[in-house]
């Protein structure tokens, strides 16, 4: 099964970026103790903006698309300032921003899904590849800044919405649904569950022995 | 010198990546107060199972193997969570997974160097790639677990033992070996010298200033 | 816009690993209670001598040069060693390797700045690709060792010095420079804003919000 890519407006994959890497920067800002300098905050940024990408294109051995444009650098890097200098006056628009984060998430785990189906990857590895393009870019960041990585833990639901969307794309595509209805609707799959995810509380059992 | 890449039977190439899985997610399991969810531990057992392939195959500028079939990510999987619930069933099996683990080491390694001689590596870094896709899975699963990395610090000579079978592997095929008998000679000598190791508790000298 | 790559002789570049790998292995000294193996300082070597090499050629979907001669391994590796057994004796040379540094600062960035131009990328994502080639390897050294990430938190200006030469070197090759007279040029500025900072003690302001 090959597919298209779902290809978004550029100016929406540069929105994406620019509000993951305000929330890196937000992210960082909690810990002051650590002096992150500015050219951290921009490299927290970057990889919370395009991070996940980068490890997507990795994966399919390709050069990644941040690095094939002028404008992904500089739009985290400014996103990133902004993010820390306006710390205060994001954390006040905290429901907005997570909502435009969940449509982020459902975006990136668009792209990498079928971007993966298009280069010819089965459906499985389409997913995980998908999943990794969305999560990615957090995991990076926790990395970076020397954190346990949120994504494996007790949390709610960020890869299982990502994975939920990934499979809606892959079933929608074998069923022979244009690529943009596909991607459409990974995002709204996506967008939904983590939403609803935040709201309830949803999270996945911890680990633990029989 | 170029060589034909060490092929297994594919259900072998399952099963280490299987047991790599078990044991990653067995190891996980001492890290109770992490709270790693469902999730994290699958993430664990994917890294811990095929995490040194991948380190591999970007290190060789492929696309990685265990991206190009439905069959390792289901099965890294499902083994982590095996493993995980259990845990305490598989720590009983001790000695028989030292065993298989060393095998398993064995057969990444030379899968590895074989893979990077058949690209066109010279043999330097051909033995460099073997020991990396027999140690990195390790080396992957303590990065994502925030923990110092255990091939680095004094232990019982795993990536020595690889890098022993990754040199076998090379003077079998320079002195025009078949790969066949090159890879299980490399088997054989990194599972004895692991398994040695073990026994009698060889490890490598710790740091130190003259 | 396309340059050539920044060629530098093959024994310049293998000094400037051998360098950075003795840097590591002496960085790496300090953390007596970690109990670092022989193998721990020699990964920690190749990761300081030729890990930002590494990381440049994956962003670039390249196979790592450092992979493509016998060369680069063993003499990081032998570097590393003598670093950790005579790192007392290095200590004292303290300022002669605070200068060495920061030409291979220089090299590494300019190699990296050019080697991005030649293969098609724009000028932005150039410089990003310089700059971690520049400091990628301490990067990875510092995940390596579960540190935090020196070059992210306020130090003295090395990311900073590696952007103004790559800067230099784009300006100067889009304002009609040779290859070599740009690429000596960056050395130079990196060098020298390098060592000013070193000197004065200038770094990057903290992160902080208005």
């Amino acid at each position: 099964m090959v597919a298209e890519t779902f290809v978004t407006p550029f100016w929406l994959d540069l929105a994406a970026t620019g509000l993951g890497s305000v929330q890196g920067a937000m992210f960082a800002a909690q810990f002051k103790d650590r002096r992150l300098d500015l050219l951290g905050v921009g490299l927290i940024g970057m990889a919370a903006g395009f991070g996940g990408g980068i490890i997507r294109d990795l994966l399919l051995n390709q050069v990644p698309a941040a690095l094939e444009t002028n404008w992904y650098i500089p739009v985290a890097i400014v996103a990133a300032l902004l993010g820390m200098l306006l710390e205060r006056l994001f954390s006040r628009l905290n429901v907005a921003i997570t909502i435009l984060d969940a449509v982020s998430l459902g975006l990136f785990c668009a792209i990498g899904t079928s971007k993966a189906l298009s280069l010819g990857l089965p459906v499985v590895p389409a997913v995980f590849v998908g999943i990794v393009a969305a999560v990615g870019g957090g995991m990076l960041r926790d990395i970076l800044l020397g954190l346990p990585i949120g994504v494996m833990h007790v949390g709610s639901l960020y890869a299982v919405a990502a994975g939920a969307g990934a499979v809606f794309l892959v079933a929608a595509i074998s069923s022979g649904s244009d690529i943009t209805v596909a991607g459409v609707g990974c995002v709204i799959v996506t967008t939904l569950i983590r939403l609803l995810a935040v709201r309830f509380g949803w999270s996945l059992p911890e680990q633990r022995t029989i």
